[in-house]
């Protein structure tokens, strides 16, 4: 069968579109953790849809297996190559093909970096409003494929919210040609929603028209110490009706993170003392630096008076603005001051007026298995998403059952597991804490109908 | 067959819940038309999501058809019942479950009427963005299963856009637990969107967590106009860029539709000359009207400025900005100023740089049949969806021709064919100007996937 399949599609592509054996750069078989797994049966470098098409067809009627790639930066193993599947890598299929301004659309193929979207619609003035880390090496079709969320969503909203229309070919070579340039399109079925976030496992992402919107010009920062996280609450609330469309990011921060982040990272430096009990940075972006200026200094006076806030600072310039950020953006550097093999991190959506709760639970049933655990938490709070960083350096050999606390508690509080990083093979075995049954089996439903020799990223996020 | 369906469900249910013969209120088979058809089998109107399952699993097991019916509110004959059809009223699942102003998000049962939903949140200071004509009436579940937009999408989304989570119903009685409350949620499959603006065909929506915001003190309004059409899209991205966040509504009208609704419709006064090629109505909102008033001065300062526009006014309280909305509000009471027989109306989507062109040769098009038609167009420029009124006195014969026209004309450009009202069993032998093939054939994939008895809306939007 291999031998077959590797044979039909040396017949039909040159030698630069399907790599075989020695031709295999590791890179095909290795993600962000850095160690390579075996390596595929093949690599299939697609330079158009056509070639997708062709590819896939091969497969379904092989029903050889395929995980397709982008950037490879994802973090739950899905799209590192099980036995017997072939690699397709989107690399080649990179162009812009369309900035329009005026309709604010930009229209680009799966493998282009994230990083080049936006230096490319920078030219016009405009933003394209996703931001991540890996904005370099991340690319258009693997934010599509995880549905990304990253920086800004809190205005902006996720990948899912910024695809106006995309071209997907599913697994016996269809191709649904579907990059539509308009907001409003209520003709039947909207099936794009069905590739957004779905890892890959419904069909291959080749091209998308991508909302753009006019580049703020200015960006000011405030760091805020509060009481209780009810104020947090209250204080998102107030923020959101002074702000406006003006609020971009509202992050928050419980008194571990920004206490020892404050220690223990080098370079960061907290204007505020460590002592309160939550911490909230948030950023207002607009087009007139005096205004943004006023309008968060009447919102930290308002919160003041209020008793919403105990203490605040402004930033008075991009280095002030920076600091500020660079607290926030510390938790890689914060996990990585504790012992490796004791550390966890986890990626959870709950609604707002749980989250107290949640992290309160957390902290004490860690307690309960080791006194000397503690969590640190912080996150996305205008998006409901938390991020947790468990430390149990006494009790490294207990990790699995820290995990388990974790998930089963997201559970129990009828959260997401996974905010943004997707399922893929790692989070797998939690799915049903944040998914009900009837839900997976709905999946498995339309998984088996759009891909019934199931060759697409096979066994990831569920085993149909 | 029916006989057997009607003793179950009489077994199953009370009789204020099942309604037959002379119980069945001409309201279950009457739409906007006015003209009923032949009364349903039966009425169902559960009062709960159990109900809805046991009734489905019954009509599921006996192969009986079913058309859900929200408020009777929609355009394109999706819940009108068909021959052997049961109705499923959702008329008593009517309650607002929860208002969380943390969290900003609404807890409604599938019948609660939408400006319900707006009066109990303004309770809160709060306001649910969707907003149609026929608020009073429609409800959220309708508002759901048809995508609905309306006067808020250029800030807000469409319906999909504020819909966090929500609990359906399979054809097999499955209930799809998803009412969540987070933003953030990549655990597999986003079944949610399968349900929205499919208009009942996979699923019945039962409750939904919808999107809240802090409402705007202020709306101010100004009107425009200007020399071609490439200047109307170069002043919305001036627009877009000078208000951001505080641009709520930006629409257009082409030459004959503000001359003809200023000359024609009673109580409309234009506050500019009838003779520029294009006018633009627009809104911003926020909670400063100094503030507003600033911003709508700045921007047509500097739109004069660049001449992207001849002449403007400013809304200057309530009654000014209410009369310049009257204008672009008037498009019924215009159509109806023209002979009933011989006018139509079309809601289509399509790139804004194309629309200048499309409208154009609509007007030739149509003059080629009939030298003395004419085309109205206006619409929500800001959404890329225009409404084009049809009038075509000399040639009331030609409808079906003029109707071909049009959407064949939507489909050379890309565009959609329905913006907001569906495709029902109305825009049926049009969908194909819209969705390719395979996109359809995909569409009848999932619905012989998720309904595999075709029970629910058969027929609508296509035939399996």
């Amino acid at each position: 069968m291999s031998a077959t399949i590797i044979d039909d599609l040396r017949a039909a592509f040159d030698h630069t579109t399907v790599l075989t054996g020695a031709d295999i750069d590791a890179r095909y078989h290795t993600d962000m953790a850095g160690v390579p797994v075996a390596p595929p049966l093949a690599v299939m470098r697609p330079r158009s849809t056509e070639d997708v098409s062709t590819f896939l067809k091969l497969c379904h009627g092989a029903r050889v297996p395929v995980t397709t790639q982008g950037g490879m930066t994802g973090l739950v193993r899905a799209t590192m190559p099980l036995a017997g599947e072939i690699v397709l890598s989107m690399e080649r299929m990179n162009a812009i093909e369309e900035v329009d301004t005026g309709g604010g659309v930009v229209i680009a193929q799966a493998a282009v970096p994230l990083q080049r979207v936006h230096e490319r619609v920078a030219q016009h003035g405009f933003m394209y409003p996703l931001d991540l880390g890996a904005r370099g090496s991340c690319t258009i079709g693997g934010n599509i494929s995880t549905n990304a969320g990253g920086n800004r969503v809190i205005r902006y909203g996720m990948t899912r919210d910024l695809v106006l229309g995309l071209e997907a070919v599913l697994a016996d070579g269809t191709v649904l040609k579907g990059v539509r340039k308009y907001i409003k399109n209520n003709t039947g079925i909207d099936l794009k929603h069905l590739f957004i976030g779905s890892e890959g496992i419904l069909g291959v992402v080749t091209r998308a028209a991508l909302r753009i919107f006019p580049a703020p010009a200015e960006r000011q920062v405030a760091l805020c110490a509060l009481p209780s996280f009810g104020q947090v609450v209250s204080f998102l609330e107030l923020a959101r009706r002074h702000l406006g469309g003006e609020l971009t990011a509202f992050e928050v921060m419980w008194n571990e993170y920004y206490r020892l982040t404050v220690e223990r990272v080098k370079g960061v430096t907290g204007p505020l003392p460590t002592h309160h009990p939550f911490y909230v940075l948030f950023e207002a972006s607009g087009g007139d630096a005096e205004r943004i200026h006023a309008d968060l200094e009447n919102l930290l006076e308002k919160a003041l008076g209020d008793n919403l806030i105990l203490d605040a600072t402004l930033s008075t310039s991009n280095a002030s603005a920076a600091a500020m950020w660079r607290i926030r953006d510390s938790s890689v550097e914060l996990g990585r001051s504790f012992p490796y093999a004791a550390r966890m991190g986890f990626d959870v959506s709950l609604a707002i007026d749980r989250m107290d709760q949640y992290a309160d639970t957390i902290g004490a049933r860690i307690r309960a298995i080791d006194p000397q655990a503690f969590a640190v938490v912080f996150g996305h709070a205008g998006d409901g998403n938390l991020h947790i960083g468990l430390h149990h350096e006494h009790t490294p050999e207990k990790r699995d059952e820290f995990e388990k606390l974790v998930y089963d508690l997201t559970g129990e509080f009828g959260g997401s597991i996974s905010a943004e990083h997707g399922i893929g093979i790692l989070k797998r075995p939690y799915l049903k804490m944040s998914r009900t049954e009837a839900e997976i089996e709905t999946m498995r439903t339309l998984k088996r109908a759009l891909d019934p020799q199931n060759i697409l990223n096979p066994g990831r996020i569920f085993t149909v």
